[in-house]
């Protein structure tokens, strides 16, 4: 029972002391391959999010050895992300200014913080919180996202000096003021990586796999293209002297050696400022971690738990808080390419962690000449997979609404930043639900034929008793929608002065809440005023044990509690003769 | 029809013409008792405000006039209020300092926000955003904001002197500490006044109920009770110069005449600062004031148009910006007593303006030594009608969730403020709604002997078919709880490997959103990698409608999608014999 409990909390304790030889090969070939492609990744995102590009490296080594042994993902690949890098650059932005050794601190804290969030969501197991951002809002949210890192990037491509900091449409138009200024070879290192990599992606894929190469060596070896268009255009700088002779921006020293280990600084202000951000990152990279943990596991039908998946991304981010990192997740395209290569088990992602410990203790200096413009198309090409038109139509042919909600996020991210982008989005995206359900589809039904079943009378040919009104409300009464009830009753038979009874059929009513219940109240009351019954019928067990708590049935009196539509109109009916509509 | 529309957007245009003698008689009675108690509360409400005692009273003359020319009810009292004064007093006190002409002038400009606010959300016909507000949470605000307007009068009442502003919390302690300060005079005038109005409302209402009189008379009489603690009191002060023997606080001099007329300054820095404490005060007063106009309508089975009613009460507020007021709105025990002592036309108001008119040209040199500390008992005793326990009582019975929206929203406002706690239970009642409509109420169900109807499994005896897994998931599938029923699915045929179909019963469902269709689709392939065919049944026209513009059925295939539950079951169970449960 014990070592139970040890289990689910580690899971390293469980498939490390049962590891087979057989999965070894596997998650060594993973693991190497993840770190070919993390190295380049994992500078350029921290560039991205304007710390020096070591940082993205020493984010790549401790949190990987978290993860491993706390992740309930096999195949998760935790490191720098493009987005999450974003949003440390906007949040940071707002508050220290970039490249100072106080922003490298505040990327600490920031790490810290969304630790501690994420750590204290999964223990008080509140995983199911995430749920509350749709779909269309994390579409709109991504797509929105890629666009703006992309603009960033475009300036590092191009080689063309453009202030830090500013919205999407800033960034816009003055790199289109400067476009004089571009760096013609810079341009061209650039361009030429980004035409290197959509091939390797497209055509050369596609070649290995005509030849019959299955897709485990095809996929990994499609992504070494970063790494190779690294090697070579650092070579092309380091032979020609491209940085002095033609201005090519470079990265420059990057510090040889592992990680400096340190808690980070306990600035409280700092710590306060950044709050709201940490919240956003530490979110948003949980979505986008736990669905890609969730839709690989599925592939090999194990299971994630998602309470488990904050506690083990809760601690790499504390782990790259104490390890000079800044905020990590589980990338997406990283762990497809983890799991198409075959690894079996977290041991992969030990065997990335200690080939990037190998490349900051001894490769840094390899690092020196590689252009800046390299790591900018790097991320260009990575961020093409993250626009996504495809869900906007789809969603737009389905559900107006859901759509607005896309697009709202969408707009909103490159108007306002990514921040207030995804807060308006979860606000447009609540609004919109709760204005649906606070005016209700409310069919006046009849009786089917000879039937017990009783349907819409504008969609069915149906037979109707005068003086009865019986409706049908899609919908939980609560009190956005109490008052559209009430008015529809009062205008219905102010228009039908013959009504006597009307039956209210509750079988679409999950829960009537305080306000809904005094609000029917006062139609009974006001009802019967004007001469008219009122009566409930197919309402749910659960509804109906809440009701038999209150006055309710005594307010409802001589109007009755009838188990079906057929039992009341039955009984309301007699004597009358059925009219067909 | 030219002149229909110039009735409905102007009623006076309809009532005015035809105004019938015989309705004479009821509206000079209603409208002079509504004066008689508007005199003492208008000033009591101006000095919680913080505002100088004519400032009440000149927002009770124009804009009566234009509520009687636009509003949609004939019996509601427009006039300052005691909750929406508080609100002004927190608004302006965070802003402007008391008793200064900046915080009149502020004032001003808050009843002309508060009045361009209301008439926008007429003209959009936003009326029914005011549904948001649940019931509990306006009873939660009510009850404290009442609490809130005790203390603040107590210091009043007591003659104590305690700094304006700070939280409840903070005025209570003060009023504790210097308790020893207390004036006993001033405290006995209080005292006594409350003596006298409480006798006025209970035993001397009932004695002349008892005497046989209409309540036409009793209630208005017992309203006099304000008016003569006003003239006894002030008598008292006058004869024996209580304010300089005693120290006896005083109203002091009112500037006799008509009120000032003039735009509001255009500050737009104040503008902008005031806006939120504007829309808190108009949505609130609004609330209040078409709950009360629906209420007395009823009665005579008139109808409120709540969107003529934001635009009348907006032109009030605009016609209290530009005559030396503050904001307004329609008062509830002020109404009771216009509908109660006989108006019958909003004439009634126009001849409460004329009194008030003629008492600020005229007689404001008789309130010179009107003490404080009766109209603080004025007020005190005024509010405790909105105290109300009741509802937290019923609430707590009926339904655990929306008691603790009304709890949280009475604490808030004690601890954090009125516009902050409104604010909080606002978004209280919201998430707790979410969080209920997040985990939706799934059954299993079976057959109920042998009818065509299916039943909960655990609230009935039922049959079943082996291999046949049938669930009703009572609530419309949303972003919010996709995941919910997706888990739930997933677990449940994990949990039982005999199973081969589940059908998901959706005679609950009235919309499934783009989240939850995505999450469907993602589930019946995880469903059909497990070996099981997800079926639906029962769903609805509009549902069907939407789905059948994507390609769900054809991820749905080889599952169907049947009419009745029954038809599912038929279909599935063919060549098996039925379990009972």
């Amino acid at each position: 029972m014990y070592s139970q409990t040890i289990k689910r909390i580690v899971p390293m304790a469980d498939w490390l002391p049962r590891y087979a030889k057989s999965d070894l090969p596997g998650d060594v070939i993973a693991g190497g391959i993840v770190a070919v492609m993390l190295v380049p990744q994992a500078m350029a995102y921290a560039m991205l999010a304007g710390l020096p590009p070591q940082v993205g490296l020493y984010a790549s080594i401790l949190p990987l050895v978290a993860y491993s042994a706390l992740g309930s993902s096999r195949a998760l690949a935790v490191g720098p992300v493009a987005i999450a890098s974003l949003m440390t650059a906007s949040a940071l932005g707002a508050i220290v200014e970039a490249g100072t050794v106080n922003y490298v601190a505040a990327a600490l804290i920031l790490a810290a913080l969304s630790g501690f969030i994420l750590l204290a969501m999964g223990i008080a197991r509140l995983g199911v919180l995430v749920n509350f951002l749709s779909h269309p809002v994390i579409s709109g949210f991504t797509s929105a996202a890629a666009l703006v890192i992309g603009v960033s990037q475009l300036k590092h491509l191009l080689g063309i000096d453009v202030p830090r900091g500013g919205t999407f449409t800033d960034t816009l138009a003055a790199i289109a003021v400067r476009l004089g200024d571009t760096n013609l070879t810079a341009a061209s290192l650039g361009l030429g990586t980004i035409a290197v990599l959509l091939a390797m992606r497209g055509p050369f894929g596609r070649g290995l796999s005509r030849l019959g190469l299955p897709s485990a060596i095809v996929t990994p070896a499609t992504k070494t293209g970063p790494l190779a268009a690294v090697a070579l255009t650092t070579l092309a700088v380091w032979l020609f002297e491209l940085d002095r002779s033609a201005g090519v921006a470079i990265v420059g020293h990057i510090p040889a050696g592992l990680p400096p280990l340190g808690l980070p600084s306990f600035d409280t202000a700092l710590w306060a400022d950044l709050l709201p951000a940490a919240l956003l990152i530490s979110i948003g990279g949980f979505l986008e971690s736990v669905s890609v943990a969730k839709a690989l596991a599925s592939k090999r039908r194990q299971k994630i738990d998602a309470n488990q998946e904050l506690v083990a991304l809760g601690t790499s981010n504390i782990a790259a808080a104490v390890s000079g990192g800044y905020p990590v997740t589980g990338g997406f395209s990283r762990s497809v390419v983890n799991f198409t290569a075959g690894a079996n088990t977290p041991l992969a992602a030990l065997i990335t962690a200690a080939l990037i410990a190998v490349t900051v203790v001894a490769l840094t200096p390899l690092f020196h000449y590689l252009p800046r413009a390299t790591l900018a198309a790097v991320i260009l090409v990575a961020i093409t997979n993250l626009i996504d038109l495809k869900t906007l139509r789809d969603t737009w042919t389905y559900n107006k609404a859901d759509a607005a909600s896309l697009a709202a996020t969408f707009l909103s991210v490159l108007i306002a930043g990514v921040e207030a982008g995804i807060v308006f989005g979860l606000a447009v995206s609540l609004a919109l639900y709760l204005w649906r359900t606070s005016r209700p589809h409310i069919a006046v039904v009849g009786r089917l034929g000879e039937t017990e079943h009783f349907r819409n009378i504008t969609r069915h040919t149906v037979q109707t008793t005068p003086g009865v009104l019986a409706l049908r409300v899609d919908e939980s009464l609560y009190f956005a929608n109490a008052s559209y009830l009430e008015d529809y009753l009062l205008r219905a038979i102010a228009d039908d002065k013959s009504i006597d009874h009307v039956v209210l059929i509750c079988s679409a009513v999950n829960f009537i809440d305080a306000s809904a219940l005094e609000t029917l109240e006062d139609v009974i009351s006001r009802l019967r005023d004007a001469g008219v019954t009122l009566h409930l019928a197919e309402v749910k067990g659960p509804v109906t044990d809440k009701l038999q708590r209150t006055a309710f049935l005594e307010h409802l009196s001589p109007g009755k509690m009838y188990l079906s539509t057929h039992d009341a109109m039955r009984a309301l009916a007699s004597g009358k003769a059925p009219t067909t509509a």
